[in-house]
């Protein structure tokens, strides 16, 4: 990507925002001018940076991976390792509630979110690993789970959630005994 | 339902097994005198027992319904409530690699899985509460989880699944470890 003007980045973060969490609870059909009024831009600013609705779609779902990847670099260099990896792993399961209208929304549309990003993919088992062997080092975690395995359980940690509604969160903290030694 | 001779009773029970088996693997497209075939009656036979394909998934889903609530039922006098409820648990998860095949060639058609069923769901959900209530009596599981919150954590164990495939198997046990006192 070319450089921005510090506004500019600003702008395009702000979109960013916006489209995301306008189309996670209204869905893809919002359209883009809409998006700019609530983001307080011009329709022209949106479709500078995004010039389809495809790469809107495309820049929204690296910037959640980025995100995801950033607050696991962050919490790497914690003093506790145990506390830092269930406290990631917890929120990936909590922040779920938000997202999963937008992978719905993904879901319906030709957009394909698997394949979209398999570089930052890599990157956020890689980022979960670090947090993982720091947290098993630490004795918090046991040591014959991998990082697919963790995956797992915070997928299914969505699913749980996506099923029990808000009183799911309370279930979060079982699925942290699972994982202890 | 009116009265089935036994030899009736058995094709009926064949072909149920057969249909489930074949759309779960193979998707709902396999016509019915395919099932027919392979369930070794005539295809006359299946085309009086489910006059309709909307019938024969209706069928299938009470007899899948009807397996699941008899094997509680079982269960609710064994000696050992805890391994009672825990097998019952892993089971109904370990299950489920099969029953995905079906679920997502019904998710694909009008049929309506949530709503065919009101009835033997509330059934299967109190066989459900008479194993967790003797396990929680018996001291093998928490007291502050549900129905609902089991129920929650065996759809995140067949997300788990979905997701990890055979290796997934080996996570279930840490699922009751999340639910043990």
């Amino acid at each position: 990507m070319k450089k921005l003007r510090s506004d500019a980045v600003r702008n395009r973060e702000r979109v960013l925002r916006v489209a995301y969490e306008t189309f996670a609870t209204e869905g893809l059909s919002v359209p883009i001018d809409e998006i700019a009024r609530r983001a307080g831009v011009g329709a022209g600013t949106v479709y500078r940076h995004f010039p389809t609705k495809d790469a809107l779609f495309r820049a929204i779902v690296a910037d959640q991976f980025d995100q995801l990847i950033a607050r696991a670099a962050e919490l790497a260099g914690a003093a506790d390792p145990g506390a830092a990896f269930y406290g990631y792993f917890s929120r990936f399961i909590q922040d779920y509630v938000t997202d999963q209208g937008l992978m719905e929304a993904f879901a319906g549309s030709k957009f394909d979110i698997e394949t979209a990003e398999p570089e930052r993919t890599a990157e956020f088992k890689k980022a979960i690993g670090v947090l993982l062997a720091r947290a098993q080092q630490a004795g918090a975690v046991r040591p014959d789970v991998d990082v697919a395995d963790v995956k797992a359980l915070m997928i299914g940690g969505q699913a749980m959630l996506n099923y029990r509604g808000e009183a799911g969160a309370r279930l979060i903290p079982l699925l942290c005994k699972a994982l202890a030694p």
